[in-house]
């Protein structure tokens, strides 16, 4: 059984999980993974928040583009381009050698958790990569002009319309995963990685009661802000918190997760709002660019929840 | 509306089709195409012949393999036998573009025929091309180790099992394919294309009434022999007759298609089965191993239905 569970989305979060996982042995560490931006496209059910973790943690992530796998190829999205099919969302030629794996394992019964650990045997990844559920969950966001479908909002608009709300379809019904929960009580500490707040951290928190669960663990919650000097490394969290009418400081992170986390981990740049966060924190330099960032903060991070054992 | 009409399966069928389409005007020359080999595999609905067909009207059918299409990369199929997917059924990365486009198109509703126009039009293919039917039919082979189904028969366990028989699963109930039909009144003659007899053309055949539909025609059917010298050019033909007990001769098929054809095309190899042929025929050098070839054994196949007319 892990020590550790991280909460984890995007890119951000599998930075951190990397450095996790240099950190850690194997069977010290558990991802619990947001499949809110799951979606079915063409025909194949697509995980992104999945295979960026499991590419990231396999060295496959192709870091030049920030998303897929490396050494791809591109000739059946330029086929179907001439077909005039869809191809907003870019799928490489092996990166849909996962999906249809992953298709048609799930259309055969198999659960997403089951799936996904058959893809990390196969990629030679030794910690648990754990979907947060196996039923449906799917974010919405609403905007001024309507709902918009996850990755429509976030790929094919590419995160332009501003952002009124959230919605976590399925997420009332849905079970978290049992492998997570059996996990929780045996926990050291948990981790939310530097993660959407919104849309990586939220569906997971919003399945059932995950949120009290976790709030009432007696191990420690620490997040790790995704918010540096008032911008988002990557993605659209600081665009949303600034359309939310929330001022996008870490300081507004950590009041996002109030009454769930025990600490807070910031960045050198916000070093002046420590002391308007409500829970002890730490400060440290959580950009993470290299492998040695990664690892570093994955250090810092798991020194500060022990700390607040 | 078309003055001909070739039925066609495979390779050798889409040969012959290719010739055609070289000496016809595009809208005097009209395919029906065997749809019995379509089958669905991980999660796509694939048509092989209606594919090797329009890749090889297009001019993008891969002639080193025999299948498939040219400059074809293979990324998918590697990474899919590195999940431990099912591999025997090779799919290339451009292949699959159109497999999936063809996909999606039928499950939001429309019909084979409409997809196969769309991919035509893609590929500039000016010919109609018409599946059997919109309906599906599925060639099953009887052996004595049980029923395959056709693509396991052909693809996966390589026409190794021996044949007792076929069954086109569905042909009773399905339709032929309605544009198929507007054509026949107006047709100039009907040519079977030198494609297997057995899991080629009797699965259109078998669609309801439409062998003495086609036998009913004041238009000429002909048949171009798909045996030469007692062996078939290409595929499990002579093979099957061999184990269904049939001497493997022009003549045999010629006898197969009894009462349906108003005249056959025998290959000069066969010149001493004319006598024995129960309808007119012409003997000329019907193996196709260039494009003049092809082009060659077309204009003498549509001579010979003119003298018939």
């Amino acid at each position: 059984m892990a020590d550790y569970l991280a909460i984890t989305g995007g890119v951000g979060g599998a930075k951190l999980a990397l450095g996790l996982s240099h950190v850690l042995e194997p069977d010290q560490i558990a991802f619990a993974v947001n499949t809110g931006d799951d979606f079915e496209h063409l025909g194949f059910s697509i995980s992104p928040d999945i295979d960026t973790l499991t590419y990231t943690l396999a060295e496959l992530a192709n870091r030049e583009l920030g998303w897929g796998r490396q050494d791809e190829t591109w000739a059946f999205m330029e086929t179907l381009e001439r077909l005039g099919g869809e191809t907003w969302f870019r799928l490489g030629d092996r990166d849909l050698a996962l999906h249809t794996y992953r298709t048609q394992a799930l259309a055969a019964g198999r659960s997403l958790t089951a799936v996904t650990e058959d893809i990390c045997r196969t990629l030679a990844i030794s910690q648990a990569v754990l979907p947060m559920s196996d039923d449906p969950v799917r974010t919405t966001v609403l905007t001024p002009d309507g709902p918009l479908a996850f990755q429509h909002y976030f790929v094919r608009d590419r995160c332009r319309p501003a952002v009124t709300g959230f919605e976590f379809q399925g997420a009332d019904r849905a079970v978290l995963n049992p492998r997570i929960e059996a996990l929780l009580p045996g926990l050291k500490g948990v981790i939310i990685c530097p993660s959407n707040p919104f849309v990586s951290v939220d569906p997971l928190l919003s399945i059932g009661h995950t949120r009290a669960l976790l709030a009432g663990l007696d191990a420690p919650v620490v997040a790790v802000s995704p918010i540096v000097g008032g911008a988002a490394i990557k993605g659209p969290t600081a665009k949303m918190m600034k359309e939310l009418n929330i001022p996008s400081s870490a300081t507004a992170v950590a009041a996002h997760y109030e009454g769930l986390i025990d600490g807070f981990v910031l960045d050198e740049q916000d070093r002046a709002q420590q002391d308007g966060i409500g829970v002890p924190s730490v400060v440290t330099q959580s950009v993470m660019l290299t492998l040695d960032d990664r690892i570093a903060l994955a250090r810092t991070t798991l020194e500060f929840l022990q700390s607040l054992g």
